[in-house]
């Protein structure tokens, strides 16, 4: 695609819509704006616009059809996969103003809100009224509820409660033509027309922009539990993820963490929750939920009974809040440990649960082959495995070129064969679509990139994304 | 759209695809495969094939395409919008020989299963290894998967399980144009492009005809608790449903059924369970369920107490097996029995879950401005309210023509008006798609149809149906 450079009459015009205080281009804020947490990737926007309202989004969106301007939607920039990145310059669409969170409907357990609301602050306000919105990405602190729609993202509570996703009932999107639409109703059930509500969350804002989004709502359960187990081995560590679900339990979380992940984040936010011995190769953190305490001590005690047959160290129970939080921080905090300790690549696999084993050990042979080492933690509940590619001693020209893609379409291609995917949560973005190749037959490619004409005829939406 | 007859020779090429004897035009076939369950209507197709496999369907669909010929996918013809009827004639493709469970996989609780395989069948070959399909709409002794897929349909179960969507992690779908596609992996978390498999799941066989399903399984709940609770109005039992959502509790079933549901179907099929007094008008049947029965009783104890300050009748603890499935059959059999008492037309209204008293005074009122009564019934803690117009007193000329429909769109108005849509669990099919407007912008609507473009450019594959 060939795209125009904003102009000095466009740029009036885009100033005209939402005010001049709104529209950035001096080289701060297009610095500020163009990357995100996504390896070092910079991209530079022409203009920084913060939008207020969904007709603003329209008329700018209008502008930019009939201008061939690229036009990239931008949460809290927090995305791993490059979505955020204005590949092709041109404007980025700040949804910051878009912060309030408009209604928490008690009476139907629901909430509306906007895109640039942080997540925890929306989780926290919920809370208060004894309710539960479950999508906990590592990055809550942080990131809007907007991105975790474009992104359809995970977090380690949606083992038990599933993804974004299943949390969205309806949304309001500006189309990239500039019509503003509902996507589908305010109710837990809908068989009307096309799940256009589905199609849009993890669309990754390449669809339309997300105005309005309409979750549904839990009440909040009162009791949790949370255990520390270290395992000796790392394949026995998978393996006991899948035999405590067959077993008939649901935690509400099951974290995996690879040796290495949590002596890095260890030292990185100097804790003393956890003293690592010499042989444990991985973690389990297990959380249990729920409204009566007495079933959850007993399902916590028959989960460590079912465990015990493994190789396994000294199981630590949480025996406070504070440690719960402490045990919690390890676990977010192991994407900047590990970013602070080694130059890394991270890939955000998934396979069904009990193929864990497999794709570890995959992975560990292809990085024999590719010599390369690898720091693996993640959502072990869910088949959700981050692997971090470690540069270690490889060339500049290996990390930076075809070698090291090639070894990651080998763990990709892996996947695959285990009935598993690319991305879990994080997306497709930028940096990963050029393997999209091996998870979809060139026609279900073909048929999404038709999907994407009819939304977006000019392709001024987010352009060089999922795609290219 | 025009389309072509099948001649004699096209004929023959079918025969070579499916065999002789899988490819039926003699006038019973036609007449038995020229109606589901959507009141009394009948479009003879020209012919009816029963494929074995995707590639035969691919075959065939490709011969459709050449020679402009409708198909039209059929499961089980349990519909109750129309879906399957081939309202062009052409092909009936119906997915009865797509009848193998082909894998139940414990170790990840997934399964893989064609969608001729009846839902019941399903349900109880999971149940039989301790696991749990919850998607149970009342015609689950019959109704395929596949159909229950195309529809995203429901039952009582999904106010706590999530309906048919839920479930659904990956699908082989043969395209209109007879490639043969995966929609996505068999993960329970996937950002990995657009969400293909849900935009196939509920777009009532416009899309492509769904040949493999691939489900998640959860672990079969060990006990669960009954009651049925009379009101004495409608309107309170109706308020009492969100009440105890709100209070914390998440039945695993919350049926309405106003008077007259239950007084027919209690004589339809001649149970002496229940003793309907004079002054009740509906009740609620609540259901529970979990692992822990001492923690059901007290949960039941105080829903019951919190439904008591309304005014109710004796509540009925359902004390044996028997008198649970007794309960249940009423629920399940009343379908049948208001169609058996009285000429009707079923609606399948939704809302959010609080404001069913709104919509239920709503349509009482239209029903005495246009002179019918209704018969209200349905999965209330969904907000999914089946509503049956009965014809009585009103003229054929009223009941076929624009009078009834006016009335239709007044009550589809009043849930748009409460944040609500037309269809639940039904679909829209053939019956409905003209109130599609109602909850659709003309925008929302042109998008959709660009999408069905995308995948079915000649239009060949369910014509006449969701948009005309």
């Amino acid at each position: 695609m060939i795209y125009n450079k904003i102009t000095p009459l466009i740029l009036e015009k885009l100033q005209q819509i939402v005010g001049e205080t709104y529209v950035m281009f001096d080289p701060e804020s297009q610095a500020n704006y163009g990357h995100d947490q996504t390896e070092k990737l910079l991209f530079l926007p022409e203009v920084v616009i913060k939008p207020r309202t969904a007709e603003e989004i329209g008329e700018i969106l209008i502008i930019a059809n009939k201008e061939l301007i690229p036009v990239t939607p931008r949460g809290a920039g927090t995305g791993l996969s490059g979505g955020a990145l204005p590949v092709y310059g041109g404007i980025i669409l700040s949804m910051e103003r878009f912060n309030e969170i408009i209604e928490i409907d008690e009476r139907n357990l629901q909430a509306t809100v906007e895109p640039g609301v942080i997540n925890e602050v929306f989780q926290n306000a919920v809370i208060a009224l004894g309710l539960f919105y479950p999508p906990d990405p590592a990055s809550k602190g942080s990131c809007f509820l907007g991105g975790n729609v474009a992104e359809s993202s995970g977090g380690p509570k949606c083992v038990k409660y599933g993804t974004t996703k299943d949390y969205i009932l309806n949304l309001e999107v500006v189309l990239p033509t500039g019509e503003i639409i509902y996507t589908g109703a305010n109710t837990l059930k809908n068989s009307t027309g096309y799940n256009l509500t589905q199609l849009m969350v993890g669309s990754e804002g390449t669809l339309g922009i997300v105005t309005k989004i309409i979750v549904k709502l839990l009440p909040y359960p009162k009791h949790n539990l949370l255990i520390l187990v270290p395992f000796r081995s790392l394949d026995e560590a998978c393996s006991a993820v899948s035999e405590v679900f067959r077993a008939g339990f649901i935690p509400s979380a099951m974290e995996l963490m690879e040796r290495d992940a949590l002596d890095w984040v260890i030292r990185y936010v100097e804790s003393s929750v956890v003293k690592l011995e010499d042989d444990i190769q991985a973690h389990l953190l297990i959380e249990l939920d729920g409204n009566d305490l007495e079933i959850l001590m007993k399902e916590i005690e028959a989960i460590a009974e079912l465990i015990a047959k493994y190789n396994i160290g000294d199981i630590l129970f949480a025996d406070s809040e504070a440690q719960k939080q402490e045990l919690w921080k390890l676990r977010r905090k192991i994407n900047e440990a590990v970013t602070a300790n080694a130059k890394s690549k991270e890939q955000d696999t998934v396979v069904p649960r009990a193929e864990l084993p497999k794709l570890v050990r995959g992975v560990k042979q292809i990085g024999n082959n590719y010599n390369f080492r690898s720091v693996c933690y993640g959502h072990a509940g869910d088949g959700n495995l981050h692997i971090r590619i470690i540069k270690g001693d490889l060339t500049d020209e290996q990390w930076n070129g075809q070698y090291i893609k090639n070894a990651i379409a080998e763990i990709f291609i892996l996947c695959k064969q285990l009935n598993g995917t690319i991305s879990g949560e994080h997306g497709i973005g930028l940096i990963q679509q050029e393997y999209m190749g091996i998870v979809f037959s060139e026609k279900a490619l073909s048929i999404q990139k038709g999907i994407k004409q009819v939304f977006d005829p000019k392709r001024i939406l987010n352009p060089g994304k999922m795609f290219g």
